[in-house]
């Protein structure tokens, strides 16, 4: 157990919880052998779930009487009580129980707990919250995406660092390219404090990753920059109206593709072609958010996502912990 | 003559000008009586491409000497001469020649020279660049789309009249809807300007739209509201990021869809459906974008568009002058 990997998982948040989260760590189990789950949950409900399903030697089971609801806002879900899975799941983090923790829960409380429990990075002044974004090559990280509605010049150099460390711990075969979100690629484009980080990554840049300017809305799935750095105000609105948009497509598409009974057939004659480019686009490959800037990541699977989805956020956290992310963040940031 | 609504156009901006900006005038020609066109371009090459194409008395050929390249920059293409056929068709709307002014050329540089020659709306701080974007049920007016990076309250509930007096003159049978763009949809939401201009309307709305609250990201698409006011650094992000999924969304299916001899076959035997989300898509119906606060509208084309394009943005002018755009905002802003 000691060579394991540890992982915290709060088994009591999102939509359909706790039984979609111990069916995604039963997948995750199935996948790997050097993983170790401490689930945080109400035992009488969880034991009927996991009966057989994991071998005892890796998994533990911590009982908690109480849980944060969706519905609670971010302070109510963190004042709660301290008994709640997804404050002792973060508990167990900070008092180095477990190397890294993921809940599927309330975000805001989930951002809150992790706060008040765990320390920030020396020198980082503010936590983010990353995700990752498909792109023409594989994948961005993108960040922050909402957890900071204002940010300072610092904040943003920050946030490069920590993106770009976060993408050399899940990719570690590619070079992590920085670029800044803005409204136009010449470099007097977009307000002041995006202009002067610009200029201070243009001039002086001793960090381990390529600066590559500004990038525009339009071309962030283009492949050629994977870590896109912005406030948080831009990046929620930029995540959201692309999900957005997607929805609007693949819904307008199929209900024209199957419109009338030829259309009905060739669609699903074709449809081993549409289940590739629906592989390929799968939400479950990049749900959930990753907070970073904290002496350990906390991983937020998302309250939708089922266990597939949950599994591949257990694998990111596997990933950050293989990667070693906070060296690679204290490296840089020094 | 002088019941027809006269549009001012610039000919020498834009890809494939001037030819494409007379076949385009020639389309909305042959589907409207009651419009003239004023030509503002090089009378050598214009002759040749309108040659038996429009009636002579739907149109005037006005020379122009110079042109702004659409690699100017703002200033330099205003700042170039008053002979240019940009500075000369938005002055012949000064001089009220025109009704209307039309340009697929420079965007910087048409926005400087408007502001040069028109003067603003009594009592609106600020113009903003607005564009139509489809939704579910039909199409959406969003602004600002860059020329206000930061904005104050005043500026966004002008935004507000604004946008929903456009979107009365563009779809006179449906009511405006107004929605404030936001990283969530509770009343606490964001930062402090919008917070105050959602409190502003909420308690007080005596303008003539529905006003609606915040709107995420991932709603603009679903038709629950019609007119989306942001600021400009926050709406050019918006717009480009949905132009760029939509992009790679559709070349990704383009690729699946048809790959290996069958999914060609059967794609192309299922055309007629695709071809109706294309149309239904088609990013020539809401092309390019209006510039709104000045006392005259100006519509800019996107340069890249095509005739077909083009005379889509030639009715826009018609249904803004027809809808009596400026004095529905002068009855809203008073």
């Amino acid at each position: 157990m000691n060579d394991n990997i540890i992982i915290a998982v709060d088994a009591m948040g999102g939509e359909g919880s706790p039984k979609k989260v111990i069916d995604g760590v039963s997948l995750h189990y199935h996948k790997n052998n050097d993983v170790f789950y401490k689930i945080f949950g109400n035992k009488f409900e969880l034991e009927q779930l996991l009966l057989n399903k994991i071998n005892k030697n890796n998994f533990e089971l911590i009982h908690t009487e109480d849980k944060v609801l969706d519905k609670d806002s971010a302070l109510e879900g963190a004042k709660k009580s301290k008994k709640t899975s997804m404050w002792m799941a973060v508990e167990s983090v900070k008092n180095k129980e477990s190397d890294i923790v993921i809940s599927a829960g309330n975000t805001g409380a989930l951002f809150v707990i992790s706060k008040l429990n765990l320390s920030m990075i020396e020198n980082i002044d503010k936590p983010a919250l990353s995700g990752l974004w498909p792109n023409k090559n594989g994948m961005n990280i993108v960040l922050d995406l909402g957890a900071n509605i204002k940010c300072s010049e610092k904040n943003l150099i920050d946030f490069c660092i920590m993106g770009s460390s976060l993408h050399k711990s899940l990719f570690p075969d590619e070079k992590s390219k920085v670029a800044l979100l803005n409204i136009g690629s010449e470099d007097i484009k977009g307000h002041e404090v995006l202009r002067s980080v610009y200029h201070k990554l243009k001039l002086k840049n001793n960090y381990d990753f390529e600066f590559k300017g500004y990038i525009e809305g339009n071309h962030i799935m283009d492949g050629d920059v994977n870590v896109i750095v912005t406030d948080g105000f831009t990046g929620n609105i930029a995540l959201k109206t692309a999900e957005g948009t997607a929805n609007f497509i693949t819904k307008e598409i199929k209900k024209n593709m199957t419109s009338g009974i030829i259309g009905k057939i060739l669609t699903s004659l074709n449809y081993k072609n549409l289940m590739k480019f629906k592989k390929r686009l799968d939400p479950r490959l990049y749900n959930g958010a990753i907070f970073i800037g904290l002496n350990s990541p906390v991983i937020k699977s998302h309250g939708s996502t089922d266990s597939v989805g949950f599994s591949y956020s257990l694998d990111v956290c596997k990933k950050i912990i293989k990667g070693n992310l906070i060296n690679k963040i204290k490296m840089n940031i020094k």
